[in-house]
């Protein structure tokens, strides 16, 4: 039996989110065929009005509403800590547990040779700049703890200047793991157990 | 750290969808923000357009793209046996089954009390008409095997008259199992196993 176009098509779409497999994309979308219309029009314009309402930091290049995002905007803030992560949601991570007071560095990724990811292709160049502008003297590099994000600890670390600390998360987070998924007291000792490179 | 709202907006969308987490919810709207706008766009229109190009089968209500679905304008299956079930993706699971030459009836749920569904909120007068309009010899119950499923089999048996054999899918099916996560081959032993009741 064939589904219909409609549903194969969303079933087919949902199934490219992560996470999502095929019997989940299923249940989902049987799911929004029994919604009232208006959550189905509400997500669908959220979903097509995300990129416009969502900006990304000039300074950091995490989510904001603003050009420039709440965390870089707070005075409070040591601008010369800088926590440099993969991806925006790891700076809401971080956030989330509390504490840190520095500031972060979203990259965009990790050098992946295999996925035709370099250097080039991450925001390490505007990472080496805020460095000097900002005189920063920490950066703590809370790349994943793959063999990409470790890669790319050791090239940031080799393109910055002697004088800066680069510190790296350490204790507690196994090899292999990824940062979205750390519980709260593992990223603590992490953070805590940081260590030079 | 807030969310940015759009963004925040998408996350309390995706966490009513079933078998979606916050962690679950947060990282497929992060990557929403890395797709092509032409993915976002169009992954939006099918979720607006889902309901107007999927159709109810007004003979056994699965889903469909026409009035009638293909199941039921399918002249080589047998009308005289109907293959009760909850929901339209349960249709789904049986026929990805194979060897069921009967046709269905989507109840639209099972009676539940505590949830205010009672037996009028169901397709049960409509399967009661089918039952007389074609002469059917069999109803196979296939309800889940939950206490709700369960006491929608024993009232439809009991609506039905005495002349009609009501089997209940049976030997393999754990009970309180979701049709929707069972195994072919367990599907298989229940669907051969059925008893009458």
């Amino acid at each position: 039996m064939k589904l219909p176009v409609g549903l194969n098509n969303l079933v087919e779409f949902l199934q490219r989110l992560p996470g999502v497999g095929q019997k989940n994309a299923l249940r989902m979308a049987f799911y929004l065929l029994q919604t009232p219309d208006s959550f189905n029009n509400e997500l669908a314009e959220t979903i097509s009005e995300l990129k416009k309402k969502v900006l990304v930091c000039q300074e950091c290049f995490s989510v904001s509403e603003d050009e420039i995002c709440e965390v870089c905007q707070n005075k409070n803030r040591n601008s010369q800590i800088i926590c440099v992560v993969e991806r925006a949601d790891d700076v809401l991570t971080i956030e989330s547990m509390g504490g840190f007071e520095g500031k972060y560095h979203v990259l965009g990724g990790a050098i992946n040779p295999l996925n035709h990811i370099g250097p080039e292709n991450l925001r390490i160049n505007e990472l080496l700049n805020r460095v000097i502008k900002n005189e920063v003297l920490e950066v703590i590099m809370a790349t994943n703890l793959s063999l990409e994000g470790e890669a790319t600890a050791l090239y940031i670390k080799s393109k910055l200047n002697k004088n800066v600390k680069v510190t790296r998360i350490g204790t507690g987070l196994p090899m292999g793991a990824d940062l979205g998924y750390a519980d709260m007291a593992t990223l603590q000792r992490a953070m805590d157990g940081r260590r030079e490179i």
